[in-house]
């Protein structure tokens, strides 16, 4: 697909992409997709009469002209899907609407924002935050440093996606810098009896993930099928879920972690839907297992993850960026459809807004990692370009997860999922 | 202090308390208090000048028109004190506002609603909901039963308040009916390898809690000292913490419990103010090991916790009650201040809303435990005063909890947290 409007070939926003967003520009905010370089301003656009050849939104204009994009999520996957459709239609050369916007050079100028000139903010209200652990290669490498290779994976890890309740307040857009988190650590982790010093943490690590937005929700107590699932899933971004390794690892038995990964998590602003990645479908990790699952779990349909090419990369106070890792969305053992499924088993209701995290996504090979703490082991700095090492993060590290699936002149992506840390606040 | 109003010797919304909830009668949900055996609509009230004495509230009138507590809340403690103190005033026989509601028949007939033709809600928009794990007894007899006595504690619990992330979707005011959770059990947990069948949840236990609703927000970054920690507390609730014990066991390694609890945990609609509960400060469990916390835990004063008795009721589809368990505030190692304080120590945000569990609050005598597994240890059932025995909840059961701290006449009390299970539901 061609467009009139000028999309650089490797822009993660080609008209195969159409995401989501909230952006402020000058005044207050509203919905917005990304396309190539510029944010289209759905409400300036809705405004001016943009949508008035989809009768199927004409009743539910309001929804562009909201802080945030439960409304339009709520609407559900059919209007979705046609929403994105109209404006590829709108954005196409060929376009059958060339009055809307190709053609009119004054809504151009208003409803047309370059990129960097937005503010781009959280997209959802998020009612409930959850990360799941899907990333099989991630739990392995974990497992192996804490128990060894033999009892590395838990008894339960390939009968259910293992979760825990995450942290809403704190999930930030990209580009929010934060700062390293303090809490009680073991100094000296071998000693006994065990006393905790309070201390800046010291093994500030990063998770790759991917996150999904719930849409449509599910009422207390009504189950959501594995058939229904995916229809629930509104669409996905990149997700950072900052860890505080040595925080963690004192404070988290019985009950998990908590103030290891409170102080911040980041996404991308823009959502990108589930029908922007349809032709990226792909298996997951080990799909043979598929069938031994318990029927709540068993898709009918192999190929619910998505082959997305993931990369992280670290640069410190804006020198030389060093690419430390290279992934892979396939490396799940579960899919966002599974994940809904397992979620609501009990009758737990998803609301519109909800963010599930996917876990740690990490390859099998060297470099492939989506943690440092798996690429070092706390033993082996990684070198990077600058000729600086880390083990973990320091002051001043930014680090940037991308992912786009498709090729030159049609990435369907995210964009950059970056975050600085500043030093530890005085108390 | 005596009220114009009849108000019964035992109930728990006396003159000294003053609770604030969310109602709707007639129409919309609006902001009220309890008082004896009727809610103060507070937007009639206001509407009708009934605040016109209270200059500092005059700005802030349409907080009591709102669906949720919050913009109240928000509003900070020297607001909640004086609007509490005001009616207080309001509704004492010796009033120095007659006009305004004593000699108001008019506006009692529209305002005074009987609690029996109220329906309550979920007083706050809970941005997050956290559980923390305070309950001194309660985590040691659970770790009897699964580590021995010998290693009952971790090594942190007696450094930091242990907690994790709850699910606030699934939070639900006092009276609402819930459904058996299903999902992934070890029919057989000895047997090995750990194959999980799928079924309704058999081991269904309840907690007794307390739970703190966040007033005044901080922000990303800026954690709240234990000094200021207090004010940023609106008021406390009693909460139900329902658990799937062999949904729990099977899930909640490494990551803590998940599904075992996301299905719903319920609440007691009034919230009642710190400043009502202030009669009752007590210490709470093991005041001498407080000097020995890091110093951002460390409280100047120890009596930050309180004394309020607290009951378990069970019933079985309208039977006979019985009381299985009488415990007290006071059975706490940690204070809700210190809560904040360590949730908040790595820059992670409070938002107003957001509901702090304490905790299961067991003592450590027999029918003084706040959960079936620590009564029965699923081995030894509990007689009720119909004959039947448990070892935990069957369907059709109602669990009520109560607690009121003070005297006849003058109780401070939250009022029933209310619960049936219900049969699991056909998928």
């Amino acid at each position: 697909m061609a467009s009139w409007l000028q999309i650089p070939k490797n822009s993660p926003f080609s008209l195969a992409n159409i995401p989501f967003g909230i952006i402020s520009a000058s005044t207050s905010r509203v919905a917005a997709i990304a396309i190539g370089d510029y944010a289209l301003n759905l409400h300036a656009f809705a405004s001016s009469g943009g949508f008035s050849q989809l009768p199927a939104i004409q009743q539910h204009l309001s929804v562009f002209n909201q802080p945030t994009l439960n409304a339009f999520a709520a609407l559900g996957r059919p209007v979705h899907r046609q929403v994105r459709e109209y404006l590829q239609n709108v954005f196409r050369a060929d376009t059958q609407y060339p009055q809307l916007l190709k053609d009119n050079a004054d809504l151009q100028k208003t409803a047309l924002v370059p990129l960097s000139q937005v503010t781009n903010h959280v997209p959802m209200q998020i009612g409930d935050y959850t990360d799941f652990y899907a990333g099989l290669n991630h739990a392995y490498n974990i497992g192996v440093l804490f128990r060894g290779p033999d009892n590395a994976l838990q008894p339960n890890y390939k009968h259910l996606p293992v979760a825990y309740h995450g942290r809403a307040s704190s999930v930030v857009p990209s580009g929010t810098p934060l700062h390293r988190p303090q809490g009680q650590i073991l100094a000296n982790p071998a000693a006994d009896p065990k006393v905790p010093t309070f201390s800046p943490c010291k093994r500030l690590d990063i998770e790759l993930e991917l996150a999904a937005f719930i849409s449509t929700p599910n009422d207390l107590g009504k189950p959501v099928s594995i058939e229904e699932a995916e229809d629930h899933i509104f669409g996905l971004v990149l997700m950072n879920d900052w860890s505080a390794r040595d925080i963690q690892a004192w404070e988290y038995v019985p009950l998990g972690p908590f103030n290891a990964k409170n102080f911040g998590t980041t996404i991308t602003p823009w959502v990108v839907l589930v029908d922007a990645l349809e032709p990226f479908r792909a298996q997951g990790l080990e799909p043979g297992s598929r069938d031994s699952l318990l029927p709540y779990l068993r898709e009918k349909r192999a190929d619910t993850c998505y082959e997305i090419p993931l990369e992280v990369e670290i640069t410190n106070k804006g020198g030389q960026p060093t690419i430390i890792s290279n992934s892979n969305a396939r490396n799940l053992l579960y899919s966002f459809p599974q994940m809904v499924a397992h979620h609501t088993i009990t009758g737990c209701n998803l609301r519109t807004g909800d963010l599930l995290g996917s876990g740690t996504i990490s390859g099998t090979e060297p470099k492939t990692q989506g943690s440092l703490l798996e690429q070092t082991n706390g033993k082996t700095p990684l070198k990077l370009a600058d000729g600086s090492e880390r083990m973990f993060l320091e002051d001043g590290d930014t680090i940037i997860l991308r992912g786009k699936a498709g090729t030159e002149g049609a990435y369907v992506g995210f964009g950059d999922c970056a975050g600085t840390i500043l030093p530890a606040v005085a108390l």
